[in-house]
């Protein structure tokens, strides 16, 4: 159990020193009155849509194995759900502090980050759809959808796992031009800042391969389907 | 088998890729006589020993399931085995080229890209040390050793996908990096040296993709000790 305490405390960790990050080095909040500080609700709203809320999805589907199924695929669907606001504003947050630069509009999409956000907000939302429509809709007709149902879980779980890798790998390459954007030269010198978002990357790095580690210990597997035949497991 | 072929053109396509950019657009190669073209060894060697030549040995343990176990295993360590040198000499290119710069030496150590790069490395190598110790010297004296190193399978499994896939992360904010050092404003014209350099991190991204996907997939793992039981499976 120890390992999900870590998992839940890198993970609120994670966006814990994102706040910190922009609230004290980068200025706060804002909205399109001011697109500089518009953007800071990007890196804050990815990593908690992204990283704490599905994180948490991810843990709690795997370690809760006490309470009824439905119960925590609804709550599975519940987390996951709550971060696609956090996903959308942290996009429209970008867009905004690029398009409305007063300096003249930044260019959108070219970066490797913005290549991989993509394919990583493309995956999520496939992974919402299907999941939901499968595990959820298709429970109106049990018996008929079983083994359909059965069959698209190790697809749902390996592509879930996937995109929350890449998700956290989006986040690394993001700080890294953040980094080299406002730091500059004096990244080099390992101030208060530089060391801030270092720590955060490590974080972030951590958090992966706990919820990894925990993902993929078979401990952790919901074997409902198995007991009957746990002799030869 | 389709997803095999699939990876290893992935691992393989990587390792081109990076070739053709090193050649083709940062002027190839040199040793300490010209630092700034030394550099050009890290991403290139980095790229063959954590990526190709790790990803072909992760993939080769769990896709030869018809030879005996032990020439599959020498295969993953010399594989292994292979990658060593060049993420030593990747790792004093760089070294070297920061240290050995004409115009003054470029600190090291500070960028999340180097932090990360240390902890692969310090992964990578402990997982060697301790897999090469304990599944082959400590097959000496296997049947007493057989319940320690049955212990041990699935914590190195983990590691070492975790590893792989710290690996590529590194990669990706390394290319951040040198796509901003090198391309700077640049970048967002998406120039071709621009699209090499996303198309090279969407080759990885779906490289590390596909290797994850083989690995967590049951029929690939080796199940020898299952068999026996294998109607409980």
């Amino acid at each position: 159990m120890l390992v999900v305490v870590l998992a839940s405390l890198l993970l609120l960790g994670s966006l814990t020193i994102t706040l910190f990050w922009v609230l004290y080095y980068r200025g706060g909040f804002t909205w399109t009155e001011d697109p500089k500080h518009q953007f800071n609700l990007h890196p804050v709203l990815m990593v908690a849509g992204f990283i704490t809320f599905s994180g948490f999805s991810i843990l709690l589907y795997r370690v809760c194995r006490c309470c009824r199924r439905i119960y925590v695929k609804l709550f599975h669907t519940i987390f996951h759900a709550l971060a696609i606001p956090c996903i959308v504003v942290g996009f429209i947050a970008v867009l905004d502090s690029h398009n409305l630069n007063p300096a003249g509009a930044i260019p959108n999409f070219y970066s490797l980050h913005s290549w991989m956000g993509l394919v990583t907000m493309g995956l999520f939302a496939l992974q919402f759809v299907v999941g939901f429509f499968s595990f959820l809709i298709l429970l109106c007709c049990e018996g008929a959808t079983a083994a359909f149902r059965a069959s698209l879980v190790p697809i749902h779980a390996t592509f879930g796992i996937t995109t929350f890798m890449l998700a956290v790998a989006t986040c690394l390459t993001g700080l890294t031009e953040k980094a080299f954007f406002e730091l500059g030269k004096k990244y080099s010198l390992l101030e208060e800042e530089a060391l801030i978002l270092n720590a955060l990357a490590m974080v972030l790095t951590a958090g992966a391969i706990v919820v990894a580690y925990i993902i993929m210990k078979d401990d952790f597997k919901y074997r409902g389907h198995i007991l009957i035949t746990a002799q030869g497991d």
